[in-house]
């Protein structure tokens, strides 16, 4: 089944949208959980349904490390391999090689890089990114990019740009999987010049969608919503938009009112194996001597097993004596929460009352998420 | 509800009975998860369901440490503190004072030591250890004993026996709670004559049940199996016997031949931790290279959810990638798994073939469980 994407209604800037993969169909904007390494942390695919999750990343680069592309491959698939029935996105591994691995010696042809593992000499092309990711079989595969940090000197962005585009039409060219649609990524950093070139550039190959990169990579949140809009104005209005690594719940917020429709983050499993809950009024530290007593749930509202089941006394309880389910359950309500604010998103689109949402939401949360 | 014991039916010496708790019936011979922390290792309560476990062991050492019996009472009990709703056996800390504190002094009057927690000097008397089980609120409660090493001296041995007499009659007379019934442990050793002079002196009076404890602490199989059926004659016949801290698949089987209807043990979580699956064949160590590339379930007759989802190769991957998911998946396997054991070993001897199961076990596990 061919990828499709349907832009179903607008407020502003604001998109509902939905598209339909092999594995089923996405409601945008939407949040995909982490699972970088075969699974999300800690959570079994059946706590994820319970979450709310429609849809999952996994990293390329971390499984073609471990265990291997081609041992996914023979065993049927990502999904087969860890058991989850709805869409995946897989990265390309491009922001990993500056994020995790060592000697990196990046051309036009290819980035060698060390395993963080191991220190085996790698190499990764455009081709075999695609290849990889065909063997990974996600839904969706991104064409690999070069992702330079925050502080890039704007000589070499520009080249790290030009690398992007000349690898966007390379994955382009190498990729055959008819059930997998190839999102290519606009890099730029915040110089909107540069990112509407390099996005006008990547529009006139019509991928079935279109990634931000090189956001939440150390700017500001200031310098990331100044650059956000421009940079989700030049991409086209029919594909669907993606914002790679964010972020916090007002940063999602944010950047749907700027005409974003996905989203990635490891923010509220990693924050929940850490002990630290998000709510509508803010983070909680569930280490805090305060909640020792507490019989009430971490959230009153929330419908997750997590909130439904366990006082905030238990999970206190549980990461005090570093048990393995305090990660677990918080983790998962973390996942229920981001789910649950899109689906408010999504619904407050569709009764056009978004921007009363973003209003209300941001004057709650203005301290407290940015 | 108080506490009642139906025998059903026996063959031989393997008893297939029943109790009747506040939380629910619980067949025998039955085999308890251990959550020592008020929580079974990375599992949550449906986990534990999916995996049939019948009942949980909580210990009284560690939680009233952390995070104290009197904040568990405060917060509605142990059921509701850990949101587990079947029945829950507590110990009374006996056999912690020797294997996890320090600084021992014990005398008739108490159990003086230090936690190892933070080093805090703490005083446990019969008493108190009624007091902070009837504040766990568990279904079954357990007397104060005195449990020393498997190498103790035999004129000591008779004193540590002496003492648990003592203080059974101590526990039994500050036990008031009437949902809660309060079992007696047998101690002695491996010497009969000792044993069986403690167990007549505790059924006069007329605990609604009897544990053997001092097993598992030291002495060879071979010992165990010698001193365990004269231990289990030397009880009560109409009342649930309770063979503490066991044990292996093969001890299990075992120990019901010779009368015992109840179980606990850390093996099945403890194991699954460290990547070792139980199965119907011997155990798997599941980081082996063997397993990188099997499709195949981790046992391909289990029903649990382990197994109907997720193949070996999946484990082998989980553990290798050192991802919570492992240890979490392969606990409810082997969970399931003895409570699958426990199930066919109930079944066989309803259908009086207990014997010829026994047999077939024990041929086809000789060396892989002892």
């Amino acid at each position: 089944m061919p990828f499709r994407f349907e832009l179903l209604q607008t407020e502003k800037k604001a998109r509902r949208g939905r598209f339909h993969t092999a594995h089923g169909v996405v409601e945008t904007p939407v949040f995909m959980a982490v699972g970088t390494q075969a699974t999300v942390k800690g959570l079994t695919p059946d706590q994820l349904d319970a979450a709310g999750v429609q849809m999952l990343l996994g990293n390329t680069y971390h499984l073609t490390l471990r265990p291997g592309d081609e041992v996914i491959a023979q065993l049927g698939g990502l999904h087969r391999f860890m058991g989850w029935r709805r869409p995946i996105l897989t990265d390309s591994g491009g922001f990993q090689i500056y994020s995790l691995a060592a000697n990196l010696k990046i051309d036009d042809h290819a980035a060698v890089f060390r395993s963080h593992l191991d220190g085996d000499l790698l190499e990764l092309t455009p081709e075999k990114a695609i290849r990889i990711q065909e063997n990974l079989g996600s839904d969706i595969a991104m064409c690999l990019d070069e992702c330079p940090p925050f502080d890039t000197p704007a000589e070499y962005r520009a080249v790290a740009v030009n690398r992007t585009l000349l690898w966007a039409e390379r994955c382009q060219a190498a990729h055959r999987a008819a059930d997998q649609a190839l999102f290519a990524i606009v890099q730029g950093g915040t110089d909107i010049a540069l990112r509407t070139r390099c996005a006008e550039a990547l529009a006139k190959l019509n991928f079935p969608g279109y990634a931000l990169g090189g956001f939440s990579v150390g700017e500001t949140p200031q310098q990331m919503a100044a650059a956000l809009e421009p940079s989700a104005d030049a991409l086209p209005a029919d594909k669907p938009r993606y914002l790679m690594g964010v972020g916090k719940p007002l940063d999602l917020l944010l950047a749907v009112a700027r005409g974003i429709d996905m989203f990635d983050c490891v923010m509220p499993t990693r924050n929940g194996r850490n002990a630290t809950a998000f709510t509508g009024t803010g983070q909680v530290k569930l280490r805090n001597a305060c909640h020792k007593r507490d019989s009430g749930p971490l959230e009153s509202d929330c419908p997750c097993p997590t909130c439904t089941q366990f006082s905030r006394a238990y999970l206190h309880h549980l990461f005090l004596a570093e048990e393995m389910l305090g990660p677990t359950l918080v983790s998962l309500h973390n996942l229920a929460f981001y789910n649950r604010l899109m689906a408010d998103i999504r619904r407050a689109i569709e009764e056009q009352r978004f921007g009363q949402f973003y209003a209300d939401r941001l004057a709650r949360w203005g301290g407290e998420f940015l």
